[in-house]
This record gives C-alpha cells, structure tokens and sequence, in this order.
C-alpha cells in the first residue's frame, strides 16, 4: 500500500489586514484535499500552514484574530507552494520592506508563486510578474495599470497560470485557483471531491467581469466629460462620428487619442458602458429585456444577447437568473 | 446627517474543528457590509464578532488557529443574530452540552437564529427545527434523516428561511445565505456591493444536488443488492416490472416496500442513479451527450434533458461547461 512519499508544503502568507477569505479559502481547499489524500494512501500529501513576519495572533480584513503557525524565521525552508494574499489597503502593504523581501527571497526557491485578490501587487513590485500576463480583483485592475504600466492586465480572469506564477481574481477566486493547482497536483477527481465537499462551483461559468461595478465617470480625466455624457444619453447615436463632432476633432484623430487615453475603441467602451447600464437596470428592476435593451441603446435585444455573450460569457437571461 | 442609530450585534459562535469558511465567509460578508454602511452613514449598522466557549484560541476544520473575542459569558447579552457554524465531526460535537445549553439560551432572545452546514444538526437537537422545512450540508442530509426523523429536510436548498430560523447548505452556502439576510437588512444595494466586493454569484443557478456525490451503494441496508445490480445495469430495462421480478415480489409489494425504506419511488430512484451516473461521465470524459444518455439507460438525449432540468435546475450542456 502506498503512503505519501512525496509531502509538498503550501505556505500561506498572512499579515495584518489581509483579506480573511483570501486566507482561510486556499487554506481549507489544501487541507480538505490533504484528508483526502490521506485517506487514500496517495503518494503526495499536503501540509499546509500559515506563515507571517511573527508568530503573534494577528487580526485580518473581517477582524478575526489568527494564529500564524510559523514565523520566518522559522518556516519551513523547503516551500512548495506560496500563496500571497491580498488586502484593502494593499498600497500600505506595498511599504513592508521586510514582507517584500521575504517573499521575494521565496520566490527563487519555490515549485509555485500564487497570488489571490491584491496580492498581486506584492509580486508585481517585486518584478516577478513583468512580461506575464496576469489579473487581480476588478476593483483594482485600473490602480494596478497606474502603479505598473508595463503589466499585461487581463481583468476578466478568475485566474491565470504564466510559468510557475499564478494569479487570481478577487477573494472568492482564490478557492477556483486553488482548486486548478490540486487538479494539476493530484488530478481531478480529488479536486472535484473537494469542490463537492465544500459546495463550491467547480468552474465557473463567466469572468470576474460580471462582478464589476458600472464603471466610474472620471470627470478630471481626459475625455471625463464626454464619458459622463455618454453615460446620461445611452440610448441616443454613439457612433464615432457624433462623438468626434461632440469633441471638436476629426473622426480619426479622435479614435486614435481615445484609445490612446482609455485603453479601447471608442465603439468598445460604448458597448461595456450600454452592458453596466443594463445590468443595472436588470438588477434593480423587472423590465422586460427588450425595453432594457432599447433603454441602453441597443439596436435590438439580439444585439444586447450578442453583446452580453461576448463581454460576460453569459446571456441577459441567465445573468438576470443568476443576480 | 444620519449616523447609525441601531447597532446590529451578529455573533458567530466557533468551537474547535468548526468548518473554517461557514466561519470567516458569514463573518467576512457582514463585516464588509459594515464597513459599506457606515461609509454610506446609514441609520444601521453592524457589529461582527466571535463568541465561544472560552477566549483560548482554538483550530478549527484546516487547522487555522483563531481567537474568539467573546466567551459565553463575556458575550454581549442583546444578540440581534447568532450564526451557528458545522463540523464534520458534528455528532462529537452534538455531545457538548455546555454549548448546545448556550445555543438553546439565546435561541429564545435572538431575532434572527441561523445555522450555516451541518450547525442546522445543533439546532435541531435543541428541537429548535420541529415543524419547520430546512437543509443542511447534501453529504449529511441521510445522517440527519436518521437521528432526526420528525424534521422536513429539503437536501437541494442553498438556504430556507422558515419563520426567524434561517438553515443553509454546505460550507460556501453560509455566503450566500448572509448576503440574503444583509439584503433583508438593508436592501439589495448594500448586499450586492458585497458580493462584487467578495466575487460572489449573487444567487447562484441551481441547488446544492448538483454537488452530492454519486449515491452510495448500500449492500447491507433493505434493497441494497438489487441498487448494486442497478448502479452495474442502469442501461438496462429498469422498468418497475423487471425490478419487481428480480426480487420476487409484486409490483405492488415492490413498489410500496422500496419507498417505504429508500424514501422514494423506485422510478424516481432510478432517474436519479442515472443522472449521477451522466454527471460522472461528464465531469471525467468528453462522450458526446447522445452517448452519454444511451449509456445510463435514457431513452433519448431530450429525456436526459428533462430529467436534469427536473432534478438539478440546469441543462446537461450547462452542467458541462461548469464543472
């Protein structure tokens, strides 16, 4: 009968303010996966612990006081895998020197970096994520862009793989991620197990998008003023022509520095601002699809499908089922 | 300006070995409403915290150390909601009676009483649960059936609410069931913003059913043989007739005896045993549909279709793409 021959450490980083879902989430995803792996005789098995600067009890997003299970001194120094998790006030981490250079005297020795939520940044500005494509939660995909211009963003992801690093979306997304690293560890069937046994989605359908909030007018910012129009009037002509006249400009040099400026198409960002309108409507109310659709000025409501399917991987009815 | 006038008290009772997530995903979901609430300035608001036995730190479910900020008698006398968390080893703990007398004393003074997972089986022990429909955890509605016949259990629920009792499924359920109480609170806004905030489906599609595990064959319980030739036969003929001959009884006899002792008609029996077998073949191979409804014995790919829709609330073509 085998028993695990091959024990591999997942260390979960911890410190105070960190997001508690983004902690205790991976966290029992590996140790419900470790019993069942014990209970299987596998040959891998888990241990997973929490490590943070001390060994003191530390009060984390919720206000929940944890208990780290090693320092760093005394960690483990053979880490199989690492999981950075985020915070709110993640910038304020981004100033703990020592935290950074812990995990970044990890990241060389480590089989697998993962980040969950805004724990990314920490590995961001640590350089172990230039030239990868990565994500981070929604919310924060724009503070990101700023802070590291020269990251690939995708804000879409629940998660993303670029060599040995990881990234994930915000909170919850780090129990998707963690189950895809049991998947890749042990196969699938103990993954499923454990998805089952924690009543979670194994995968789930659509991106983090769905998630986003209806995207904030920025009045300062260039062209802040014709995106608060747009906003008022969604239901009239959007087309490239009516907004360059809007601004003065010729229809080309108006793209060009709109994309230049908003990272998209001016045809692009109408479409995402028609969809958060309609998601708004769909949320907070029960008009019927067709007056949504006209109401955000969708063409017909098989544009709006069309639109919907592209951008959020969902249809408005499944979307409306589903918030 | 309105600044909260009433303080809502929700107290997250912890023990050791409770399930971390039914703890720190309540706990995390109204601390996040909180803080919304009193940045909005709004006329209530929360105030989140652990009570247990005593304020020693004690490991729960993954081994994560915590620290309760109350113990039983230190604990603010004017609860407005107790959120009771399970355990695998829920029988152990349904031996404290220490804890259970706790429970049973606030049971009478909270508003709202509310158990995430296998905590519905504290509660029911209480006889807090008589009359009354609810669910817990799927792996353990069986067990709860057994020690507790006189209850309704209703195994697919994410949550029920009956009366100012509040009953939710596995684990990640006790999310979604304190996003509903917050909207019951304060609206749908404030709970949504939640659930963005965490990157959590606001109602998910579908019940818990679609995450319980291929029914376990029983060879020592009444009828057990014959669900082991089913499980090995189910493209067969598994008409009421043929079962009913193949253990020497009537159909009459047959069919009043199997759903006297399994709970259902042998009909029901078998488009269930059916449907898990098309799961299981969908989740670890990619036969096409049509091969997958002739192999677990539907007539044709639609009567799959409907038997899904029946019994788990989604499609089989939707059940594919999400797990």
């Amino acid at each position: 009968m085998d028993i695990a021959t091959e024990t591999r450490s997942i260390g979960v980083l911890i410190f105070p303010e960190a997001q508690v879902l983004d902690v205790t989430g991976p966290h029992e995803v590996f140790s419900s996966a470790r019993h069942l792996l014990e209970k299987a005789r596998a040959s891998i098995g888990y241990d997973v612990f929490l490590v943070s600067k001390t060994r003191k009890p530390l009060k984390v997003s919720s206000g929940i006081e944890i208990v780290p299970d090693y320092d760093f001194q005394s960690c483990p120094s053979s880490l199989d895998t690492l999981i950075v998790p985020g915070a709110e006030n993640i910038r304020q981490v981004l100033e703990d020197s020592e935290l950074l250079n812990w995990i970044g005297a990890q990241s060389g020795n480590v089989r697998r970096l993962v980040s969950i939520c805004t724990g990314a940044f920490l590995l961001a500005d640590l350089g172990l994520l230039d030239g990868k494509r990565i994500t981070t939660h929604w919310a924060y995909c724009e503070d990101m862009r700023r802070l590291f211009p020269q990251l690939k963003i995708d804000s879409d992801a629940i998660f993303i793989q670029e060599g040995n690093v990881y990234t994930s979306a915000g909170v919850t997304a780090g129990i998707d991620l963690s189950l895809a690293l049991i998947e890749e560890d042990v196969g699938k069937k103990i993954a499923m197990s454990v998805a089952r046994k924690l009543v979670v989605f194994y995968r789930r359908p659509g991106g983090q998008k769905q998630f986003s909030d209806f995207l904030m007018s920025q009045s300062d910012s260039p062209f802040g003023a014709l995106v608060d129009w747009m906003i008022e009037n969604l239901s009239e002509d959007l087309s490239i022509e009516m907004l360059a006249q809007r601004v003065n400009m010729s229809q080309r040099n108006f793209a060009r520095k709109f994309k230049e400026v908003r990272g998209e198409t001016p045809g692009k960002f109408v479409e995402r601002l028609r969809i958060c309108q309609a998601r708004m409507l769909m949320e907070n109310s029960d008009v019927v699809l067709k007056t949504v659709a006209r109401k955000c000025g969708f063409n017909t409501e098989e544009q709006m499908r069309r639109a919907f399917q592209r951008e959020l991987s969902v249809t408005p009815n499944e979307y409306r089922t589903r918030f």
